[in-house]
């Protein structure tokens, strides 16, 4: 089998060396801006020469960002080509548009490593999907937060420094608003619940906060509370819909997500026969991430052709009926009083609210998390 | 697709439910020596039926044991059908000769439900191994003995009754030695390890000990120290070749391992390049378990034409590199004096001898667990 790689950076090159050790696989082309002496006659700065090449089989995008990335795979998806992504920007925003080219042009289109790294999440989701219905979606899906509020419970130290650290071990980005505030998280849970139940659902749709106005204080009082603060995604069938949220949540200390350590990710669906699966493990790194692009590659040899689900219903987020508790450190206490149920730490506890009506007074507050009652 | 069932019991009755439901599959016969007027003309009671029916594309056994089940599932494999299997007993104990008669008639062998239930753990595992090497598999893989320890542990109840317990709930066999003394979980690490490191081990190899022996003041001393009982399947790669074993070890509270509560399982390995990845799930129950041999189906019809493993190397169990500080019940106090270090409620803590030395003074205790040191 041939690829050709679009990206020669952290995940690019991991694929890189493990396709080409792989019996029969070569690396044909590697797509890059920079130049790379080590790649040779392999390095090529045009998507066209991989396009109108036929010999290549598989294309395998690790470039983020949807521009070009949407462009390239688009391209390579019209020419038969099968497609391996890990890039979570691009399979969230054109869900619709992608799955539809894999479909009309009978390639595969396959995205493991765009949710969990390294974690077989997205397959082991297809298999339970094929034989069940999933119920509910939770989990840890992001290293930055989780290494972030870890790090905080168990040292006791502020946001600041701890991201700092995180930033110095490579476990944060320099610019690191799409971990801290959620975005990457919800990309990865916009992919997991349309594959989940058959669905698509926009980004913007999903309540989002983020867990840079967390402090120290705040810790304190939920580990006082023999509470553990962990960065949650979630969504589930209810009796309105599909509901969504990617939030901090507050988990009694003995919940399986509160002993997720450093920057591990933990995501579970619960199915109606399979009851709950949980699934532990690296969710970034060169490698972790790499064998699953490489793992696609292998199961697109094997002959799959698909993508996860074969269905993609548009759907709207519906959180009217999902009532939360929510602990709140208010700008504005004015604001909260006619919810407020009792004090915790230098915040309030609200009573069980629909989740739209806290987000409708998020500004209001400088860190909120939800109560995750069990 | 056409599948003749072998087994009309818990099992066996969810993959019947679940295959007629699926699109594209019936369900031919189903062989059982009871009576079930309920399957009408599809129930048989000879196998040949089954094996001489050109029609039938997958025969499931899910008999249990290995008498008739071996000889009836080589019948099945020399005709050229594919097998899926949840028998753990019986790839455990033929494990040679079931994968050989799959390669040589080119047909798939797929037993998922075999270990873990429903989990995803052996096509997962396979994912793996595909890519990375394997460098140790351990875990949970008994939901009897994780009920019984959890909830001594939360309870304070001696063995005795939280096994009738158990026994009431339909967690544990009248008969619950395969589970308590460690047969159930052995054939499963048999069979995790021979797919994971390409290998061929005998179940008689690897040591055994189990739980029938705790005691309510043992797991009252294992609190007070900040410890945790837990039923630990475990194999490595090491400098010796493979070691493994199956015994109750102490993990500190704060291992994922110890927060596993009930009948659930779960099951880890290391990868050079994934590192850890954990598996979490019913490892028992009609329908996970039903599940795992439906998916194993849809698998064989999607193409998949082999066994997880494509080696089967004969590997003799090397424990003797393997050191182990342990906590031992002595009957005979004086027969542990040599390796005594400290002392435990009312036992002692052995310093760090060899696997071997442990199991040569076996007889010596009324029980004994591994102390895992993180």
């Amino acid at each position: 089998m041939k690829a050709a790689l679009l990206g020669f950076g952290v995940v690019g090159g991991g694929v890189y060396t493990m396709l080409q050790e792989h019996p029969g696989w070569e690396v044909a082309y590697v797509l890059d801006k920079r130049e790379f002496p080590e790649l040779g006659e392999k390095l090529v700065h045009s998507i066209d020469t991989i396009v109108n090449d036929p010999a290549v089989d598989v294309v395998v995008e690790m470039m983020g960002g949807t521009k070009p990335a949407f462009d390239f795979v688009a391209a390579a998806l019209k020419a038969g080509k099968h497609v391996v992504t890990s890039n979570k920007a691009l399979i969230a925003a054109y869900y619709n548009e992608l799955t539809a080219l894999a479909r009309e042009n009978g390639v595969a289109l396959r995205c493991t490593a765009a949710v969990g790294g390294g974690i077989p999440w997205l397959t082991s989701l297809e298999r339970a999907c094929s034989v069940d219905t999933i119920e509910s979606i939770s989990g840890i899906m992001n290293g930055t937060t989780n290494y972030i509020l870890d790090v905080m419970t168990r040292e006791g130290k502020e946001f600041a420094g701890v991201l700092k650290n995180a930033q110095e071990l490579g476990y944060a980005e320099a610019d690191p608003t799409a971990d801290i505030d959620g975005w990457d998280i919800r990309r990865k849970l916009v992919i997991s619940s349309n594959i989940a139940y058959g669905i698509s659902i926009q980004e913007e749709d999903i309540p989002m906060s983020g867990i840079r106005g967390i402090t120290a204080e705040d810790i304190a009082a939920f580990t006082e509370a023999g509470l553990v603060c962990r960065m949650i995604a979630s969504s589930a069938r209810t009796a309105e819909g599909i509901s969504a949220t990617v939030e901090p949540m507050l988990l009694p200390k003995g919940a399986p997500e509160a002993a997720v350590p450093l920057n591990y990710n933990r995501i579970s669906y619960v199915g109606e026969r399979l009851g709950i699966q949980a699934f532990f493990g690296q969710g970034a790194g060169r490698y972790p991430t790499a064998a699953n692009c490489v793992r696609d590659c292998l199961d697109i040899e094997a002959g799959k052709r698909s993508f996860y689900a074969d269905k993609a219903v548009p759907t709207t987020i519906r959180n009217e009926g999902s009532l939360r508790r929510y602990y709140v450190r208010a700008n504005d206490a004015a604001a909260f009083a006619d919810v407020a149920e009792s004090k915790l730490g230098c915040g309030i506890v609200t009573r069980a609210i629909p989740v739209p009506e806290m987000y409708a007074r998020a500004e209001k507050c400088s860190f909120f998390a939800a109560l995750r009652e069990e």
